[in-house]
């Protein structure tokens, strides 16, 4: 994965073109020729800037996968009672997800069918089970409701906070829009307190 | 969209088969060769149950919206505090895509291209519409919290309450099997009240 530092610029919005492509067509779906024709490259152009389609989805992937993985090592994530540290997970994920939208949106619609997909879904349940022992651990600390089961919670956090990828865009229509540091509040107060006064 | 009764557990199981294909398939990319395919007919037959794809289409989008506003129509949904209202029409809902999940998670799926769609994204707008009129009359009666925005609240509510198409297998793996009573209620009171102790 080089990327000489004198082709860097293009090869970061060659991505973004990419990324729009997989997202909208389908990464199966995504010949080098659609990449060629949304990028206004020649094919061969675009040989050399890159091995293939998949080393542009690997490239695409890690943009949401690293952050993600980054936010669980930051200090508030790995000291403290665990509602505490699911809670500033649950944050900065939001934060992330708002960051890194279309490049989440694409890690969400993987399908497993190369082996850079696979990576990617192994990344999605690694990710899924970090969060998965924070909300145990929490229940087990006596912090979350009795009446609610760790592993349904987990699913439910993880269905809002992955919607966001469907209506979130941060400089879009009056109610879809909203800071990422806001929109972060507004997930963690619903889901640790509820909308109810 | 009239069916003769003596076809009708026919086109109910054909619909069961046309659900499937479509929802793996796109409703876009199945042909009436796949359906035929799929459901073990002559393409001949198939014409013998229905005119097209598209009536097929229209028949399963009913079997996901015509409960849903059946459940904005119920005594509990039309009268009382808003809030009582909102949390019964979330508990309710959450009871039919339990109820419909195939259908549900077709309806999630529909793009516009054609008029079945297009009338069912009407309908879905005009459910959030329902829904998201009920969370702004409880704000105003002082029973959400005032730290929330009603418009956010309404789309992390179907955030969470459409992710259940994504993962909920009422006969499924161990963690994704709950009766679809007590699903409701997991979703009532991590959305009302929160997951903290």
């Amino acid at each position: 994965m080089t990327v000489p530092a004198r082709r860097r610029y293009d090869t970061e919005s060659l991505l973004e073109v990419a990324v729009a492509v997989f997202t909208e067509r389908g990464y199966d779906g995504t010949s080098m020729e659609d990449l060629a024709h949304a990028s206004g490259l020649s094919k061969s152009s675009l040989y050399h800037h890159i091995d293939g389609k998949e080393q542009l989805l690997r490239l695409a992937l890690e943009r949401a996968v690293e952050p993600l993985f980054a936010v669980t090592r930051e200090p508030r994530a790995v000291s403290g009672p665990a509602i505490a540290r699911l809670e500033y997970v649950v944050r900065r994920e939001v934060e992330v997800l708002a960051d890194r939208l279309p490049y989440v949106a694409l890690l969400l619609r993987v399908h497993g069918n190369t082996e850079v997909e696979r990576w990617a879904l192994e990344q999605r349940r690694a990710f899924d089970k970090i969060v998965s022992a924070l909300v145990a651990e929490a229940a087990d600390q006596g912090d979350v409701r009795v009446d609610l089961d760790p592993a349904v919670v987990t699913r439910l956090l993880f269905g809002m906070i992955n919607s966001l990828v469907e209506w979130y865009r941060p400089d879009g229509a009056r109610d879809a829009r909203l800071a990422p540091a806001d929109l972060a509040s507004s997930i963690v107060r619903l889901a640790f307190d509820g909308l109810r006064r």
